[in-house]
Protein backbone atom coordinates (compact mmCIF):
# COMPACT_ATOMS: atom_id res chain seq x y z
CA UNK A 1 0.00 0.00 0.00
CA UNK A 2 1.91 3.14 -1.13
CA UNK A 3 1.64 6.33 1.15
CA UNK A 4 -0.43 9.39 0.13
CA UNK A 5 -0.11 12.89 1.38
CA UNK A 6 -3.12 14.72 2.47
CA UNK A 7 -3.30 18.59 1.30
CA UNK A 8 -1.67 20.89 4.20
CA UNK A 9 -3.85 22.57 6.54
CA UNK A 10 -4.60 26.36 6.35
CA UNK A 11 -4.25 26.38 9.87
CA UNK A 12 -1.02 27.38 10.96
CA UNK A 13 -1.12 25.91 14.67
CA UNK A 14 -2.55 22.92 12.86
CA UNK A 15 0.53 22.71 10.51
CA UNK A 16 3.09 23.32 13.37
CA UNK A 17 1.89 21.17 16.18
CA UNK A 18 -0.26 18.66 14.91
CA UNK A 19 0.40 15.05 14.57
CA UNK A 20 -0.10 14.95 10.38
CA UNK A 21 2.79 14.98 8.17
CA UNK A 22 1.00 16.94 5.11
CA UNK A 23 4.51 18.43 3.28
CA UNK A 24 3.73 22.16 1.72
CA UNK A 25 4.82 21.19 -2.11
CA UNK A 26 5.74 24.37 -3.95
CA UNK A 27 4.26 25.53 -7.38
CA UNK A 28 6.67 22.72 -8.80
CA UNK A 29 4.94 20.27 -6.43
CA UNK A 30 9.11 19.94 -4.68
CA UNK A 31 9.73 20.36 -0.92
CA UNK A 32 13.23 21.10 -0.24
CA UNK A 33 15.37 17.72 1.40
CA UNK A 34 18.48 18.59 3.52
CA UNK A 35 20.92 15.57 4.10
CA UNK A 36 23.79 14.81 6.42
CA UNK A 37 25.77 11.81 7.78
CA UNK A 38 23.83 10.47 10.39
CA UNK A 39 27.21 9.43 11.83
CA UNK A 40 28.66 12.57 12.60
CA UNK A 41 25.72 15.24 11.07
CA UNK A 42 28.21 16.75 8.35
CA UNK A 43 25.67 18.09 5.86
CA UNK A 44 26.21 16.03 3.00
CA UNK A 45 23.48 17.96 -0.20
CA UNK A 46 20.64 19.51 -0.59
CA UNK A 47 18.22 18.51 -2.77
CA UNK A 48 14.25 18.06 -3.85
CA UNK A 49 11.35 15.94 -3.49
CA UNK A 50 8.00 15.60 -5.24
CA UNK A 51 5.45 13.56 -3.63
CA UNK A 52 6.74 10.24 -4.95
CA UNK A 53 9.82 10.37 -4.06
CA UNK A 54 9.20 11.72 -0.30
CA UNK A 55 6.74 8.48 -0.40
CA UNK A 56 9.12 5.72 -1.98
CA UNK A 57 11.99 7.47 0.59
CA UNK A 58 9.73 6.77 3.66
CA UNK A 59 8.15 3.42 2.17
CA UNK A 60 11.57 1.69 1.20
CA UNK A 61 14.41 3.79 4.08
CA UNK A 62 16.43 4.33 1.05
CA UNK A 63 16.47 8.01 -0.08
CA UNK A 64 14.62 9.21 -3.40
CA UNK A 65 14.58 12.71 -4.64
CA UNK A 66 13.57 14.31 -7.77
CA UNK A 67 16.37 15.61 -10.33
CA UNK A 68 15.21 19.29 -11.07
CA UNK A 69 17.90 19.04 -13.76
CA UNK A 70 17.11 15.37 -15.51
CA UNK A 71 13.09 16.19 -14.54
CA UNK A 72 13.07 12.61 -13.39
CA UNK A 73 13.11 10.44 -10.04
CA UNK A 74 16.18 10.01 -8.68
CA UNK A 75 17.01 7.24 -6.39
CA UNK A 76 20.47 8.75 -4.86
CA UNK A 77 23.35 6.19 -5.71
CA UNK A 78 21.61 3.82 -8.29
CA UNK A 79 24.83 4.50 -10.38
CA UNK A 80 27.44 5.18 -8.30
CA UNK A 81 26.61 2.35 -5.34
CA UNK A 82 27.05 5.50 -2.64
CA UNK A 83 23.14 4.41 -1.76
CA UNK A 84 21.58 6.59 1.09
CA UNK A 85 19.60 4.66 4.25
CA UNK A 86 17.44 7.21 6.28
CA UNK A 87 18.38 6.19 9.77
CA UNK A 88 16.01 9.51 10.66
CA UNK A 89 13.52 11.82 8.53
CA UNK A 90 12.11 14.80 10.31
CA UNK A 91 10.41 17.73 9.19
CA UNK A 92 10.32 21.81 9.87
CA UNK A 93 7.53 23.73 11.69
CA UNK A 94 5.63 24.67 8.22
CA UNK A 95 6.08 21.38 6.84
CA UNK A 96 7.83 22.69 2.97
CA UNK A 97 11.55 20.66 4.03
CA UNK A 98 12.11 17.57 5.36
CA UNK A 99 15.70 16.33 6.86
CA UNK A 100 17.44 13.15 6.27
CA UNK A 101 19.90 11.46 8.53
CA UNK A 102 21.36 9.41 6.12
CA UNK A 103 23.65 6.29 6.05
CA UNK A 104 25.95 6.35 2.85
CA UNK A 105 26.91 3.01 1.30
CA UNK A 106 29.24 2.33 -1.33
CA UNK A 107 32.28 5.13 -1.73
CA UNK A 108 31.10 7.10 1.69
CA UNK A 109 30.83 9.79 -1.42
CA UNK A 110 27.57 11.74 -1.71
CA UNK A 111 28.93 14.78 -4.56
CA UNK A 112 28.99 13.59 -7.84
CA UNK A 113 32.36 14.82 -8.15
CA UNK A 114 33.57 12.29 -5.61
CA UNK A 115 33.98 14.34 -2.58
CA UNK A 116 32.05 12.95 0.36
CA UNK A 117 30.01 16.36 0.83
CA UNK A 118 28.76 18.70 -1.99
CA UNK A 119 29.54 22.06 0.65
CA UNK A 120 33.54 21.09 -0.08
CA UNK A 121 33.98 25.05 -0.76
CA UNK A 122 33.85 27.46 1.53
CA UNK A 123 33.23 31.72 0.64
CA UNK A 124 34.81 34.89 2.32
CA UNK A 125 34.80 38.43 1.14
CA UNK A 126 37.87 39.32 -1.13
CA UNK A 127 37.06 43.31 -1.54
CA UNK A 128 34.08 43.47 -3.62
CA UNK A 129 33.49 40.13 -4.89
CA UNK A 130 33.45 36.67 -2.73
CA UNK A 131 36.02 33.71 -3.47
CA UNK A 132 35.82 30.16 -2.68
CA UNK A 133 38.38 28.28 -0.72
CA UNK A 134 38.52 24.21 -1.40
CA UNK A 135 38.21 22.96 2.59
CA UNK A 136 37.76 19.21 1.18
CA UNK A 137 39.72 17.81 -1.85
CA UNK A 138 39.58 14.75 -1.49
CA UNK A 139 37.89 12.44 -3.98
CA UNK A 140 36.89 8.80 -2.86
CA UNK A 141 35.50 7.60 -6.47
CA UNK A 142 36.73 8.94 -9.91
CA UNK A 143 33.52 10.36 -11.77
CA UNK A 144 34.55 10.12 -15.17
CA UNK A 145 34.31 6.24 -14.54
CA UNK A 146 31.54 6.08 -12.46
CA UNK A 147 28.75 7.80 -14.55
CA UNK A 148 30.95 6.67 -17.78
CA UNK B 1 31.76 48.89 -0.95
CA UNK B 2 28.80 46.25 -1.44
CA UNK B 3 30.01 43.09 -2.44
CA UNK B 4 28.42 42.20 -6.26
CA UNK B 5 28.13 38.76 -7.85
CA UNK B 6 29.11 38.26 -11.35
CA UNK B 7 26.80 36.11 -13.28
CA UNK B 8 27.66 31.86 -13.25
CA UNK B 9 29.22 30.40 -15.66
CA UNK B 10 27.78 27.80 -18.33
CA UNK B 11 30.90 25.70 -17.76
CA UNK B 12 30.23 23.23 -15.35
CA UNK B 13 34.11 22.66 -14.40
CA UNK B 14 34.12 26.24 -13.74
CA UNK B 15 31.35 26.19 -11.29
CA UNK B 16 32.10 23.19 -9.82
CA UNK B 17 36.27 24.22 -9.45
CA UNK B 18 36.48 27.66 -10.06
CA UNK B 19 37.56 29.93 -7.20
CA UNK B 20 34.94 32.39 -8.03
CA UNK B 21 31.98 32.62 -6.22
CA UNK B 22 29.05 32.78 -8.44
CA UNK B 23 25.50 31.94 -6.72
CA UNK B 24 23.15 30.45 -9.02
CA UNK B 25 20.11 32.44 -8.05
CA UNK B 26 16.36 30.28 -9.21
CA UNK B 27 13.81 32.12 -10.99
CA UNK B 28 12.88 33.75 -7.98
CA UNK B 29 16.37 35.35 -7.43
CA UNK B 30 16.69 33.46 -4.36
CA UNK B 31 19.65 30.34 -3.13
CA UNK B 32 18.60 27.91 -0.55
CA UNK B 33 20.33 28.32 2.66
CA UNK B 34 20.80 25.32 5.35
CA UNK B 35 21.65 26.58 8.69
CA UNK B 36 23.31 24.68 11.70
CA UNK B 37 25.13 25.28 14.84
CA UNK B 38 28.37 26.15 14.60
CA UNK B 39 28.89 24.32 18.01
CA UNK B 40 27.72 20.80 17.39
CA UNK B 41 26.39 20.65 13.83
CA UNK B 42 22.86 20.55 14.73
CA UNK B 43 20.29 21.29 11.57
CA UNK B 44 18.36 24.52 12.73
CA UNK B 45 16.57 25.70 9.88
CA UNK B 46 16.05 26.22 6.28
CA UNK B 47 15.45 29.27 4.49
CA UNK B 48 16.73 31.50 1.28
CA UNK B 49 18.43 34.01 0.20
CA UNK B 50 18.51 36.51 -2.44
CA UNK B 51 21.64 38.93 -4.05
CA UNK B 52 21.28 41.20 -0.98
CA UNK B 53 20.82 39.08 1.44
CA UNK B 54 23.86 37.11 0.73
CA UNK B 55 25.99 40.06 0.18
CA UNK B 56 24.61 41.77 3.83
CA UNK B 57 25.61 38.06 4.73
CA UNK B 58 28.94 38.22 3.86
CA UNK B 59 29.80 41.99 4.89
CA UNK B 60 28.53 41.90 8.26
CA UNK B 61 28.94 38.25 9.05
CA UNK B 62 25.12 38.52 10.27
CA UNK B 63 22.70 36.60 8.49
CA UNK B 64 20.14 38.08 6.61
CA UNK B 65 17.50 36.19 4.66
CA UNK B 66 14.14 36.72 1.98
CA UNK B 67 11.42 35.90 3.56
CA UNK B 68 9.07 34.70 1.01
CA UNK B 69 6.18 35.10 3.17
CA UNK B 70 6.26 38.83 3.86
CA UNK B 71 8.25 39.59 0.15
CA UNK B 72 10.84 41.31 2.48
CA UNK B 73 14.60 40.98 3.31
CA UNK B 74 14.98 39.51 7.00
CA UNK B 75 17.63 40.23 9.67
CA UNK B 76 16.98 36.71 11.11
CA UNK B 77 16.74 37.56 15.14
CA UNK B 78 15.84 41.46 14.47
CA UNK B 79 12.56 41.03 17.03
CA UNK B 80 13.67 38.08 18.91
CA UNK B 81 16.99 39.13 20.12
CA UNK B 82 18.44 35.15 18.52
CA UNK B 83 20.84 36.84 15.77
CA UNK B 84 22.96 34.64 13.73
CA UNK B 85 26.38 35.23 13.62
CA UNK B 86 28.32 33.64 10.75
CA UNK B 87 31.08 31.20 11.76
CA UNK B 88 31.64 29.60 8.39
CA UNK B 89 29.70 29.77 5.16
CA UNK B 90 30.18 27.33 2.32
CA UNK B 91 28.17 26.51 -1.27
CA UNK B 92 27.75 23.26 -3.29
CA UNK B 93 28.99 21.95 -6.29
CA UNK B 94 27.14 23.58 -8.64
CA UNK B 95 26.58 26.66 -6.34
CA UNK B 96 22.64 26.94 -6.03
CA UNK B 97 22.65 26.32 -2.16
CA UNK B 98 24.90 28.18 0.27
CA UNK B 99 25.86 26.90 3.85
CA UNK B 100 25.95 28.81 6.97
CA UNK B 101 27.52 27.52 10.40
CA UNK B 102 25.97 29.74 12.75
CA UNK B 103 26.42 30.86 16.63
CA UNK B 104 22.90 31.88 17.73
CA UNK B 105 22.31 34.60 20.03
CA UNK B 106 19.97 35.71 22.70
CA UNK B 107 17.55 32.44 23.92
CA UNK B 108 19.29 30.48 21.58
CA UNK B 109 16.78 29.06 19.34
CA UNK B 110 15.75 29.59 15.65
CA UNK B 111 12.78 28.27 15.16
CA UNK B 112 9.43 31.26 15.45
CA UNK B 113 8.13 28.89 17.74
CA UNK B 114 10.60 29.10 20.19
CA UNK B 115 12.30 25.67 19.74
CA UNK B 116 16.15 25.78 19.05
CA UNK B 117 15.19 24.05 15.41
CA UNK B 118 12.71 24.19 13.25
CA UNK B 119 12.94 20.27 12.77
CA UNK B 120 11.57 19.49 15.79
CA UNK B 121 8.91 16.29 14.83
CA UNK B 122 10.10 13.36 13.14
CA UNK B 123 8.16 11.53 10.53
CA UNK B 124 7.33 7.73 10.37
CA UNK B 125 4.82 5.73 7.79
CA UNK B 126 1.70 5.05 9.49
CA UNK B 127 -0.77 2.81 7.25
CA UNK B 128 -0.32 4.77 4.17
CA UNK B 129 0.17 8.05 5.65
CA UNK B 130 3.26 9.29 7.70
CA UNK B 131 3.13 10.75 11.15
CA UNK B 132 4.75 13.20 13.31
CA UNK B 133 6.68 12.67 16.52
CA UNK B 134 7.77 15.86 18.50
CA UNK B 135 11.01 15.36 19.28
CA UNK B 136 11.97 18.70 20.87
CA UNK B 137 9.23 20.20 22.68
CA UNK B 138 11.33 22.68 24.81
CA UNK B 139 10.38 26.18 24.17
CA UNK B 140 12.87 28.73 24.86
CA UNK B 141 10.86 31.90 24.49
CA UNK B 142 7.29 32.77 24.31
CA UNK B 143 6.41 33.91 21.20
CA UNK B 144 3.18 35.29 21.74
CA UNK B 145 5.48 37.73 23.89
CA UNK B 146 8.55 38.23 21.67
CA UNK B 147 6.59 38.53 18.41
CA UNK B 148 3.54 40.91 19.77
Amino acid sequence: MAIAFQPPSSDKAELESGAAFTPRFDEHGLVTAVVTDARDGELLMVAHMNAEALALTIETGIAHYWSRSRKALWKKGETSGNLQTVVELRTDCDQDAVWLKVSVAGHDATCHTGRRSCFYRSVARDGDAARLTTEDDNVRFDPAAVYS
